[in-house]
């Protein structure tokens, strides 16, 4: 059935059922003018993210459910990332009016599976029609943890820059989703469809008593810059030590790609970077690493000369890229 | 300059600090992963729209400014409907990438000068190019500022129906941008274009012992019949009374269109609606409309009874719409 069959008052009726699962204890939900969440004396942290078809994903590329979780995932992403456990979301949908209902419940039903899984309550949204392709707007808020949340700002020179996951597998499955064929590289493509959770580390890194954090969904070298220009300071990093699936490596010899932009430059990991103490580092590393079964990998460390230096092997030649993922700018 | 000249992170930029005069207090405003907020012992309200180029607006109706403020403005009528005070705003934006920059800055200037005049704090957003139309989502938050948010539920059998404002004329202003002459009528086309904020007279309504409150949105029928189902009751409405802006009437006449469809099913009026206990309710209406300069009325009451009735002059005939604006549904 068509949406314009259905009728918008039935689609959100039908996403309210859906989502009310989400938000057990939430005073009111969706189906006010707006919703209502308790207070908390904690402070709380807000983010936005527009996904657009053409621009973000194809509807190709991944089922409906697998794009409704990616929506929500890389806004809990920058939750995580400030150091705050998320809690709420809001989720509105923009589409033509001979959309496929079932298409989008199962958008929506992959995103009410993460919000159920990450207990995050699903508070409202808006659903519209348009002459233009499905955009999905995401505005996750969480509840800081700590007495107040961890920011790009706090990294200090001789910190030791840490990495959850690997680097440019993202990029890497991007890639073989626009050249159309995955083959043995799917965990790849897995890698920029279902990126993992990260709320888990983020916690466990400040718990660690972690100085900076961010996600990485721009790719390395930009990412690391906003730490270094928000904090004051530069970091050092060692090209050898970037977490790259071998997997990756591989796809990069198979096929030509330039590995360090993908590693570098590559966005959409929505891994987590962080800098911890020196002394504490190693430790804190394999502790973090070994409760969420992720490699958490020491790439480098924040320096009192700004700028990034990206170290290699005397014989490779290697650059960082001065540029992450721009929407607006012309891809290749 | 066209966006993608300018790159993303140049706008964001031009953004960031467009916005910084909103976040005055705000821990941390737009910059990090995500916006960082104060906590608060009361409840909040959160809230969220898109508005879709060629749906809701077309760029020739109104300057790029008012569109801006527009699309801020729904959202805070969502939020004062509530009987919550509006405090946060987060502002995408989804645009073709040879969009001129001056224009995505004149739509954001307009968005920060209503949010500056209501001290609403932009805390957040995000910009993505679209091969499609322009996408504009906004989520708000506001505090309530009585112990608990003002619902659609609490009316009850017998209270007194008011309306603030005048019904109808937002869509006579749209019929008139539609058909392509205002002429006169200009004050009907700026009833579409820059509704007037409610957060006044939602506080006093609030104050006054409103037991139920929404804003009339999609049509005075539809939003009425949420708050009889929502309460468990009906309505009772009086044609006779309803607030009607003296020109709409003569737009009608002149243009040949149904009043009633207009003022009883009309949306985008952005009014209130809210019910007060019958005994108080006269001179409360006269107190908020002199302390707001707007029109406060009577337009019926609450009844026992579910479903709506509408009264009529005995000669004339007159039906209750049963439907409210459906952007999915094709419209004459």
């Amino acid at each position: 059935m068509l949406i314009s069959q259905l009728g918008e008052e039935a689609l959100i009726e039908g996403l309210r059922d859906l989502f009310a699962a989400t938000t057990e204890g939430v005073p009111v939900g969706i189906g006010d003018d707006a919703a209502v969440i308790n207070g908390t004396d904690r402070q709380m942290v807000w983010t936005t993210d527009l996904l657009v078809e053409g621009v973000h994903f194809q509807r190709g590329w991944q089922t409906p459910g697998e794009l409704g979780r990616k929506c929500l995932a890389v806004n809990l992403s920058d939750v995580a990332a400030m150091g705050a456990v998320p809690r709420y979301a809001l989720f509105s949908i923009a589409c033509p009016s001979d959309t496929d209902v079932d298409m989008i419940m199962e958008v929506s039903r992959g995103f009410c599976d993460l919000a159920l899984q990450e207990q995050v309550a699903v508070i409202g949204g808006d659903t519209t029609s348009s002459p233009g392709p499905l955009v999905l707007s995401v505005t996750a808020g969480g509840i800081a943890s700590a007495a107040a949340p961890l920011l790009r700002s706090g990294a200090r020179s001789g910190d030791t820059i840490l990495v959850s996951g690997y680097l440019g597998s993202a990029a890497g499955g991007l890639k073989l989703l626009i050249e159309g064929g995955a083959g043995r590289y799917q965990s790849l493509v897995e890698a920029f469809i279902s990126p993992k959770t990260t709320s888990g580390v983020a916690q466990d890194a400040l718990g660690a008593g972690a100085t900076a954090m961010t996600d990485v969904s721009d790719g390395l070298a930009s990412d690391l810059r906003h730490v270094c220009v928000q904090s004051g300071v530069g970091a050092a990093i060692d090209r050898g030590r970037l977490p790259v699936d071998p997997l990756l490596i591989e796809a990069c010899q198979e096929y030509g790609w330039d590995a360090d932009e993908l590693v570098l430059a590559g966005g959409e990991d929505y891994v987590l970077l962080f800098t911890l103490p020196r002394e504490i580092a190693a430790g804190a590393a394999a502790v973090i690493s070994k409760k969420n079964d992720m490699p958490i990998t020491d790439i480098g460390e924040m320096t009192s000369q700004t700028g990034i230096v990206l170290k290699c092997e005397p014989e490779r030649e290697c650059r960082l890229p001065d540029h992450g993922y721009d929407h607006f700018l012309k891809h290749g």
